[in-house]
This record gives structure tokens, sequence and C-alpha cells, in this order.
């Protein structure tokens, strides 16, 4: 199997078990090796008083995005460590995307940033995480 | 106003638009001047098939943690960055605790961290926030 | 005078009064708007009784790499924080290349990466600074 | 041999082979099971054209003092990955101390925080690294 092809496979068997990603109404975009895109709404449940969305949500979605990246190998992989940079705010009703690309694959740890624009391609958010791969695998392979 | 009652009436007034903190069922346990500690139970929307707890859920819990902590001197305060280091899962039906506590105060800019364990004390990860101060206060003070 | 005219303008003048970096031996051979490359050797002095480089060195070839580039647009500006991950170790004799890449600019902020890479052209680190603007230029432009 | 008589023989042994911290003229004041003390005079150079520190020195001694805590254990230990964040600048003639106190070992990983203080007690610099433990011991122990 070509490695975009496992890599959409390993996303689509994670994406039955990913309860997150769907509760956020999060959509998988797409799946590739070492790449994931994603995207969401901004709804209700995910703003404050001021209609500004909490970090969380925006970190969630980015924290999604990296897990589909850095598990689109076909080897299980876990996060160690994830950093966020907040550069401008997301309002109620827009629609973030996150695209997460792989910058580094050394022994077990991986590091991938994602960047979540909104719908005006406007740059919210720099994330970075750490993966780390661990035993077993996504999907069957023969 | 003594600060820790300045602090209290701070974070009753987030609470009200805190949407997102009330969506997750999380419950703001204490706030005090530079400090504030929150709880949430690990539910089944965020746990992946193997039943350990989205990251996002986490970094949401800590989050919010320190967005209390960091308005609580009721001068209005966003996140700028944060990162998270993820030490052990979390699992389905655990409650976990996340404590912020204020490092520095310096200009504009603030520095919190916060611990997040389990119910058995058992350390689940640590975040530092950085926040800034904007325009604005959370509570009117006669 | 061309963006990137000034921005060769500006390292020439941060450099005559930059220490740390000449103490260090590093080299600093392209900058233009929002971008900077330096190299260093590793020496004597940067490593430890097993010959690796200490990280701090590596350290401070991506910061300065940073500053390079975060002051390329004319305008002061100062490290608020960094983050680096170490990928694989550095040698006493390797040649060290650091390069800077603006990612953001945001009001007042500015977010740069820089991959340090060795002169096989495997990557050493990873580096993400965060700048924020001061008054004051580097030059004085007609 | 009690744990903090071990963990300065492994600061001592570690010493030896430290050129990094004696080139930039370091003082390595307490080491204890976890935890380690250090301090340096900001000099010619390090500073740059207005006698203000650069980050990259700044850095470097937090970096040592993580050092000598995370292998105060007698187990090899190497940085993964670090961060700081710059509260306030350091000036030519200032004396700089830094404490590392260990947050968290879990696994091969530990946590390590570092806060840089100049001799008047101001804080300078929050900085976190995280190590992750190697095979082979700093000293040996009948």
């Amino acid at each position: 199997m070509h490695r975009d092809q496992l890599a959409r496979a390993c996303g689509e068997a994670m994406w039955r078990g990913d309860r997150v990603s769907q509760w956020f109404g999060m959509r998988l975009e797409e799946v590739r090796a070492g790449y994931a895109r994603m995207s969401m709404d901004v709804t209700e449940q995910m703003v404050n008083a001021h209609n500004t969305c909490h970090g969380g949500a925006i970190f969630t979605l980015a924290d999604s995005t990296f897990g589909y990246a850095c598990n689109s190998h076909n080897q299980n992989a876990l996060a160690a460590s994830c950093s966020i940079e907040y550069l401008a705010p997301a309002y109620l009703g827009e629609v973030l995307t996150a695209v997460g690309v792989e910058q580094a694959r050394a022994g077990r740890q991986g590091i991938y940033d994602v960047r979540v624009t909104n719908h005006r391609g406007e740059l919210i958010a720099l994330f970075r995480g750490k993966s780390v791969t661990v035993r077993g695998h996504l999907v069957e392979v023969q």
C-alpha cells in the first residue's frame, strides 16, 4: 500500500474511536503521510461572553490535527508535549482550519507544526507538538 | 475589598460567561489572587477507543484554570501562549484537578504554572501559560 | 531602500554590537526581510567530556539567528520567549547552520522558526522564538 | 551514600568535563537530589551595544543548572527540550543566580523548572527543561 493510502487508512481507523473530535464537530479533511488537515466551526459552546473562542477549543483542534499527522505512519504515537501561540482571536460562527505538517522524526520522537487559520485565511494560532511512538499499529497491513 | 475576595468576585463574573468550562463539566473550586483550582471528571466524550483522555481535554482544564488565575486581579487578561507536558495518561471515570499558581508578573505579562493530578494524586500534566493584560475589568469596585 | 537591503543594513548594524555571536565564532551569512542564516563551528569550549556540544551553545546560535530575523524590519525587537527541541547531538568539529524564518507577525509580536542542521544536513534542533517590538530603529533611513 | 551526597558527587564529576559552564565563568554553588544552584556574572562578552545580556547567555546558565539537577540521581540524562520566558533584562556587571528544581519524573523523562534572578532578587527568566535518561552513570558507587 502506498504511504499516503496507508495514512488515510490510519486516519479512518483513528476517527472511529475519536469521540473528542466528533464532540467538537471537527471534520477530518485530509490525511497523508506526515500530514493532516481538519476544520471546525466555532460554536456557541466554545465561546465566552464576548463571543471569542476559548483557547482550549483552538488547542483541541490543533491537537487532534497533530494526532492524525503523527499517527499517519501506522505506528501508534502519543503526544509528549505541545505548545501554542495565540495570534488573533477567533469568533462565534467562524470556520477554523488546522494544517499539521511533520517537521522531523528522530528515533521514537517526532515534531509536528500546526497552523490554525480562519476562513479568511488569517492566522489564529501556531502549534507545535512532540510525539513519541509506542507499541502497536493502527491498521493491519497484509 | 480584600484581594482574595476580589479574586473570587472576578471568578464568579467569568464563570457566568464561560460556556466551555461548563460544557466540559468543570467545577471552579477556588479562586484567590494569582491562584485557581478546578476539577473535571473524564467522561465518555473525552476518551478515545482505549478509554484514555484526549490531550485537548486535559489542556482545556489546565487552560481554564490558568484563565481564572490570570484574571484574578480584576484586570482583563488573555492567553498569549501555553505549553503542556503530558506525564501520565488519564482514564475514563477519573477525576482530574488542576491547580494554577502565578509565577511572575512583569509589565503586562504574567506566567502561570498549572499542575494537573488525578484523584490518587498522580501527576498527569504540567502546563505553563503566559498572559497579557488588556483594557477592562471583570467586576465594578466601588 | 528595498526591504531586503534594509534587512541587510539592520544586520550589519546589529553585528557591530553583538559580542556574544562573535565570542562564539558565529558567522552572519545572510539577512533578508524576516529571514537570517548563521553558522558556527563546534569548538573545544562548547563540548563536554564526551565531545558533544552543550545545548546552550546550540540554543545561542539559534537565538542569535532569531534575533537577526526579527530585527530585519528596522524596528527594534526583543525576545519574549523561546523553545528548543534537541533532535540529534552535535559533535566537536562539526559546522552548524541555523536558518530562521518568520512565521507570523501580529501587532507587536512575531513568531520565528529556526532549524539547526549540521554540515551533513542532519537536523540537530528546532527552535521557535517569539519577539516583541519596542521603540527605536536599527538604522537611519533617509 | 545519602542521595544528596550522591548528587554532589555527580555534580563534581560533571563539572570536570563541563567546559561551557567554565567558559562562561559560572559557579556551581549547590547540588542536591533533583536540585542545583549556579551563578554567573554578566561580562563584557555577554552583552550587546546597550549593555543588556544576550538571551543565549541567560539560557545557557539556566540550561547548565537544569543539567546538574537532572543528572543528580547518578543516571545519565540529556536535555530533550527547553523553553524560556524572558521577564526582565539583565545588565553588564550583574550577578545572576539560577535555581533548578525537579517538578516530575515519569519513566525516563523528567521536568525541571529553573528561575533566574539577579542579585537584587528580581526575576529575570523562567526556564523549563525536559530530560530523558540514557544508559550510564556519572560516578561509581560501591
